[in-house]
């Protein structure tokens, strides 16, 4: 009797959700989500907390925290006022904005195959139809018929590859987008987490036309406990994802605006994201070096320029998911590479790996644990 | 050129938001909002927050507060276990789920005319029809072909009318959402702000079958920017709302749920509820006498059992929007009746005073205003 829309056949569990729920378990070593590590988060400044901060705000945001990230943006190169500047309660929800406001029944989106699979999740649940972005070749996905009204992309440190555009991909990119009109959604979570030099620049600030929103988060350089992100968005765009955003949760929690505006204006900013960087890159060695111990009979793959993953390619077809399993027996838990696919044209098998949460010994542990189980792994039939 | 969704032409700025904007200016007295009073907030206690509450947390919230918010329900009656327990960014984002979950373009939805008007502003985004639900007479509404898959109430302290059902009205809208299959969607964010002796037992509590949604708040009683509220539903629905909730924004302010869950474990709870009660019993007292001495002549009113509002029908027909805009030239602001009703079916001009927010000599000097621009008012042609 139970009458449920007809997006809701649509709903999936995200797999990487399901994961998390299951490695909260005391002992269990974790490859799987993009958890920051734990001794990257700052000192909260929890002191003098304006009174105002406790009342009802505005949907979107605090003005100085807009004003803050404003001027952030424009120093890696994007030109923007602080009316462009939205705060969201993390960076998933402006997926689900950017769903509401683009994507109805049958709508085409062109994005990267793999990607990240909590905006494959959203999209699919809003009923788009998904089409390949070759970032080599962008101008083949965005000259489809009928026209595609936007495109998402992971430019920098693309979740799950790690893959950094060159500055030629972007620059093709926004070509392709101002000659077809489609409007371009870029997912910058990870910026801020470089370790080798490779271009940054947002590929909305190569746009001399069209409309553009640009995402980012405080989730991996300060703390996702705290639920805050923004996007930076073309001016056409403002009013409707301002009404987009009062309508899901009339605005974001002020408190952790003001404790992100505090850590945005440290002196020692800079400086702490530096010993964060330094940290990370640490870990990225010592786990490359563990890899290259223990998985290399088994897979592929690069070391990544930044970001928080390994993407490791399996020289065998395996069954991800089994291995998952008998990984999760064994106190490991990794994400399989198959749920980042929307599509496949190639039968090869991927995990990806996180470096950031596992402190060293746990990496070694679960490495040898993940080799062990690995070299037991018969081809998948 | 910019394609968007079909649901765009839908997307209404709500008008609260925007006068809440406008009433942020320094000395404007405001009646518009349902702003809790500055006073009443509750000291924070962000000593020893633990470090965990900065990472990623679970979708569905955390453990200890599901736990707790399950025994609060117990206590008023409605049968549940933690696991029926959803932490949300608010309780507007659980409208939003709930739209999402329910309504596609034509839907009917059946709910209260006038009715919240943030609810209204979801349910017409994603393309719901409206059904009248008169609380008097819920079988009328909820016997219509086709079906109507769930109605939406605020049975305590109604808003914007203040008005709050008896126990023969919960029992009538149970006995008819069980016969005809609807999933009742129980909104209650005003209930512990009572001050006079009246039913409040959730209308979900009365259901023996069927699937339902019963949505509370922190906002009223702790701290609205926080951003925290919770839904309970029936066991049926905790699957599809999980999901829901991990596409919108992976999870809620862990920071928000502990400081939340330290005051509903304090010891004093109770006791600062009373004083909460106590303090908004003495304004609603000192607002009805000063309504009375300034406003008598332009409108009626009755004294609302418990909640935040006032709401008035005016004794001539006035243009209320026009009204609102040379109270706010004057310095007050209020909330004009006509967007809390998606249909008209009588003449009569109606305006919401919220008395929580302002203190005792701008709720004089601010009604007094009121009174005068009323006096000057003629009736709309």
């Amino acid at each position: 009797m139970l009458q449920l829309s007809q997006r809701i056949p649509h709903l999936q569990a995200s797999p990487i959700r399901e994961i998390l729920a299951v490695i909260e378990r005391p002992g269990m070593i974790s490859f799987a989500g993009g958890l920051p590590s734990p001794d990257s988060f700052p000192q909260l400044r929890t002191d003098n907390i304006p009174e105002r901060m406790l009342q009802y705000g505005a949907s979107e945001g605090e003005p100085e925290l807009r004003a803050q990230i404003c001027r952030d943006m424009q120093s890696i190169g994007l030109d923007c006022t602080p009316g462009q500047v939205l705060i969201l309660s993390g960076s998933q929800q402006g997926i689900d904005l950017c769903a509401k406001l683009f994507v109805d029944h049958n709508t085409p989106i062109a994005l990267e195959n793999p990607t990240y699979l909590a905006a494959l999740q959203v999209f699919r649940f809003f009923g788009a139809r998904f089409v390949e972005l070759d970032p080599m070749l962008p101008e083949v996905a965005l000259s489809q018929k009928p026209p595609i009204p936007f495109c998402y992309v992971i430019p920098t440190f693309q979740n799950p590859t790690g893959r950094c555009y060159t500055s030629t991909m972007r620059e093709h990119l926004a070509e392709a987008c101002m000659q077809r009109g489609t409007v371009l959604f870029e997912d910058d979570p990870y910026r801020d987490l470089v370790y080798e030099p490779c271009e940054r620049r947002p590929i909305c600030s190569y746009l001399r036309s069209g409309n553009w929103i640009y995402q980012g988060s405080f989730s991996k350089s300060f703390a996702p406990g705290l639920r805050l992100g923004f996007l930076v968005c073309s001016e056409a765009l403002v009013p409707y994802l301002t009404r987009l955003k009062q309508a899901a949760d009339l605005h974001s929690n002020r408190l952790s605006q003001y404790l992100v505006l505090q850590q945005l204006q440290d002196p020692q900013r800079e400086q702490r994201m530096e010993q964060l960087r330094m940290n990370y890159l640490q870990k990225r060695d010592y786990f490359a070096a563990s890899l290259q111990q223990t998985l290399a009979p088994y897979a592929e793959w690069e070391v990544p320029a930044g970001g928080l993953f390994f993407w490791l390619k399996l020289k065998t077809n395996t069954d991800t998911q089994a291995l998952l399993a008998r990984a999760i027996d064994h106190g490991v838990a990794f994400m399989p590479g198959e749920p980042f696919f929307y599509s496949r044209h190639d039968e090869h098998s991927y995990i990806r790996l996180n470096f950031s949460h596992a402190n060293e010994t746990a990496i070694s542990a679960g490495l040898t644990t993940l080799g062990e189980l690995l070299s037991q792994t018969s081809t998948r039939t």
